[in-house]
């Protein structure tokens, strides 16, 4: 618990540049304590990776996928501190550690090396060999992490699966299993009157000129709505849905089990909604979250956005878009096709520029890692609700696709909430429902241990 | 000079409430400094209008109307503190005074009761009676003057014309009339979760949810892109240009006599722009200016708009958006077509706040004042172009129609530019074409004069 705190207590805001280093010292100190041999800050043209190796003189070999960034918490409004790591009753659990990184995910991943300190203090050998990936750019989205996997491939080779440890409990104690993640590219659209040659090339201009000068504000608005169906559900983009593909029959199967335990309340509640896209339910819901890709407006901006009425014709219009990625998507290939579709429309002035953009990964269901996490659960007491894949993006393409094709899969007991938001916790003391941290780290040696027999 | 200097290097932030009572006292002191008897602060349910009547038992009287708030300058990057109203050099003119409000319209004000003071000086009566209105929100839209007008009628009953004390000449040195004024009609639209009762209802949320569940932003791009044709410039709201009209026969032949003089390159180069709509030109580009009603965005915001790839599903989005009104246009018709729009269109939740809403104005260029500025140019050498009207919006519809129905002109020499931009000036020591400080405190007197002689 104490080291769980001590982590928290290291900024390592990756968003601001805050106190990486340090941080990536303090995981490279647990990693020693754990019995790592010698844990290496591996520089990359970013923050650095963490990387060690643990050989347990056994036959088959993980790797073990962490991050030690945070996000930032400037302007979010918390209970307690985001850096003192307190303490704290919330109910209904009666102790959980409250601060940035509590749940994503410096919690698990403390968790996670606590776990392998008792087994080395227990004298028990660990049933797998694991190597140890720390990165610190994760919030940032992963942009070097390519680098460290193309210079240090060798060190990757060898290795059978992939485990990101976490806690994969809602408060209510039910455990989630997802089979992959979407990709993501996301991007900034900018409509100029510099780059476009009409409006206003410079600045914003008194907005008595529209009368006679043209709105890069209005380009933009029409070239949006080209893109989506009157719903803004539906991708207008030529070939954008080219290469999704719907679920299998065993995936079909798989998502008309997880329908009968589903509870869209919960996602009502936690993300205060009340009506999903079509007022869809059941498996049609489900499947459209789960094989859906999506183009979504983040944020939009231009003009004057202060208090009061300033007339203005604005000289430029700024729109971040991400657009999530199913299988079998290409992000390169999206990316072509929104270029495509401004260019066709006669936007070939709308520029993007392109903040972050990687591939979805998949894991087939059953992997022996997915068999092993879900048999660990199952001795546990909390049989999972399996999920195809989930909504968000991570960066487990790099081990799901080449070269190292391997599966790879979120684990772990224990429960926390808050990730990108105020007041983010992880339970350090549970209920009979949730595990509290040494269930957790229990859980993590159990998914070992299931994975070498499972494995063997 | 002094007096310019003092006025500026006393705040009078209508926007941010700062220095105003102080700077309508300072008005005051000028007035009472200028022959009127008792010039008061007269009270509104906001900034007092500052009232004075100098009766030089004449038979004529004016209403002179003059604003005494200024801008903010807060994020401008000014070559000498914006408060200093520092004397300097400026490119080519000998010497300007620069500060916020120097040309809007502290300079111009001053220098009108400078010219008062002048001929008090000499012992000279004026050749008009005069009714002196100085409000203190004109930044704002002047929210509170047509309280003034409602609650103050019988004090301006009796003037015939209205002056607007400015500096008509541009840095050439030639003068322009502009006989009216478009309307305005500031709106902010609001599309949330909220009030549509689909999408996210309280606060952003990850946007991995865009897959099932709506999107407010993308309801509002298309529900702009109803409202204009493909290019921005047509707007295809039912009813929006029913009350256009365009050019009279007699108007047509102004702009044409205009489109001699008029040159569009000053235009581009004063607001960094190349071209303009359709690239028209002439008569036909001056038609568009001066004819057209417009919808204009100023500003839109939603969502992630700070530094990063934060991936957010809006629950909310915000566009202000100016509409100019032309004759015989009318605010509530036209307002009322763009909330009949939305509703037709399926967008009933798209919220409209009103922040700001007045009539156009239409002085005939026949008109004595009209008649009287024209001549006083004349004697002083600078025969002015004539523009029917001008693009920008003042409230001098209070004065033009009911009940008052008075004609309304700007007028005087003197240059200067910057007004809602960094180094705002005006003009103290002109060169041959531009007047200087004392050459428009001239033009004022003269113009009074002239007025006496055209309206016996």
């Amino acid at each position: 618990m104490k080291r769980v705190q001590r982590m928290i207590q290291q900024p390592s805001i990756s968003g601001e540049g805050r106190g990486i280093r340090e941080c990536a010292t303090l995981v490279a100190a647990y990693l020693a304590e754990a019995g790592v041999e010698s844990p290496t800050l591996v520089e990359t043209d970013g923050n650095p990776v963490v990387y060690g190796e643990l050989d347990a003189g056994a036959k088959h070999t993980l790797i073990v996928y962490m991050m030690y960034d945070t996000q930032p918490f400037a302007g979010e409004t918390w209970s307690q501190p985001p850096l003192d790591a307190a303490l704290v009753p919330f109910d209904p659990f009666p102790q959980v550690v409250m601060g940035r990184g509590a749940i994503n995910t410096k919690g698990p991943m403390v968790a996670f090396f606590n776990a392998l300190m008792a087994a080395k203090e227990l004298g028990e050998p660990l049933p797998v060999n694991l190597k140890l990936v720390c990165e610190g750019e994760e919030e940032l989205g992963s942009p070097h992490l390519p680098q460290f996997f193309k210079e240090n491939l060798s060190r990757l080779r060898g290795a059978e699966a992939v485990l990101y440890p976490g806690a994969s409990q809602d408060r209510n104690g039910r455990v989630k299993i997802w089979g992959g993640n979407k990709g993501i590219v996301y991007l900034e659209l900018v409509s100029s009157g510099d780059r476009w040659g009409r409006g206003p090339l410079a600045h914003d201009i008194h907005s008595s000129h529209k009368a006679w000068i043209d709105s890069p504000v209005w380009r933009m608005i029409n070239a949006l709505s080209t893109m989506v169906s009157e719903d803004g559900n539906t991708v207008a983009i030529r070939g954008f849905y080219d290469d999704v593909r719907g679920p299998t029959p065993e995936e079909h199967e798989i998502v008309r089990e997880l329908a009968r335990t589903f509870d869209p309340d919960v996602i009502r509640m936690q993300n205060k909604v009340e009506r999903f896209i079509d007022d869809l339910e059941g498996v049609d819901l489900l499947e459209k979250f789960l094989y859906s890709s999506t183009l979504n407006i983040d944020g939009v901006w231009g003009g004057h956005t202060g208090p009061g009425t300033k007339t203005v014709l604005p000289h430029e219009v700024r729109v971040r878009v991400d657009i999530r990625l199913v299988p079998d998507q290409v992000p390169d290939k999206v990316l072509a096709a929104v270029r495509n579709h401004l260019d066709r429309y006669g936007f070939p002035d709308i520029e993007i520029q392109v903040h972050d953009k990687y591939d979805w990964s998949q894991t087939p269901l059953d992997a022996p890692i997915v068999r092993a996490v879900r048999s660990a659960y199952g001795r546990m007491g909390h049989p999972p609700e399996v999920w195809p894949r989930a909504g968000g993006s991570l960066p487990m393409y790099l081990f799901t696709k080449d070269p190292l094709k391997l599966p790879a899969l979120s684990g772990g007991l224990g429960h926390g909430a808050g990730a990108h938001a105020p007041d983010e916790y992880m339970v350090i003391e549970g209920t009979d429902k949730v595990a509290g941290l040494i269930e957790q780290e229990l859980s993590y040696l159990t998914i070992l241990e299931a994975y070498a027999e499972i494995a063997r």
